[in-house]
């Protein structure tokens, strides 16, 4: 029996850890569970943790763990209350963040883009709906 | 109220998405729930998805969807149960793939490490320390 229960660690790479982390903290309320030299973690709901990485520092690292460290603009969704997505709206605005697109997906769920401050692709996505959506979309 | 339930979608940056879906849907046994020009869709347990992008696409994508796309080598890791990491173990050694490194970290947490075919780094962890982990590793 091999089972994947869930995605446990995404990840994305800045250039600044202090700036990603501070936005990931106060814009999106993410808790900070773990700093390194070259990464923070943040816990993104009871089950999984989004690792930001300095990407100069990770692609340096001497270390027994295998290296990694990828350079452009990452992507990741987080899963949110579909009954949040107004009060997620009203924060990101409060802070200052500009949505770059909303979208609404053919079985009424509902996804807010943003960017964070190193260019990566945020999206709220409806928890609702997930991952079904995409297999309904697809037929 | 603005809660982050978890990762909805993680992200790899691929350069042949028939392969890399062969990898996903084989090696890991991954169900594919959705297929476009430019991306797979890649069920991780109930509630989140694994996306493969090509990478040429998706940074020539012309799309309302926000771009995004990154070059080097990604890292995601699942979370599987604590009692299958040796199935997954003899799993990944059946079908030809290298365990790079195994990490048992301090708290009696164990992780397996290996590549996927773009040499993006995947790690399975066992679910049940995971995000304290990482809280408790850091004190």
């Amino acid at each position: 029996m091999t089972q994947v229960l869930g995605v446990a660690e995404a990840v994305l790479y800045v250039t600044d850890l202090a700036r990603a982390a501070r936005f990931y903290t106060e814009v999106l309320g993410l808790p900070l569970t773990a700093a390194f030299d070259e990464a923070r973690f943040l816990q993104t709901g009871p089950n999984s943790t989004l690792i930001l990485f300095n990407v100069e520092g990770i692609e340096k690292r001497v270390s027994v763990i295998p290296s990694h460290g990828a350079r452009g603009r990452g992507h990741v969704a987080l899963a949110v209350p579909a009954e949040e997505m107004d009060a997620w709206r009203g924060r990101l605005l409060a802070h200052g963040v500009a949505i770059e697109h909303e979208q609404e997906w053919p079985q009424g769920t509902h996804s807010i883009y943003f960017r964070d401050p190193d260019d990566n692709s945020l999206e709220l996505i409806d928890a609702g709906h997930y991952p079904a959506v995409w297999a309904r979309l697809q037929k």
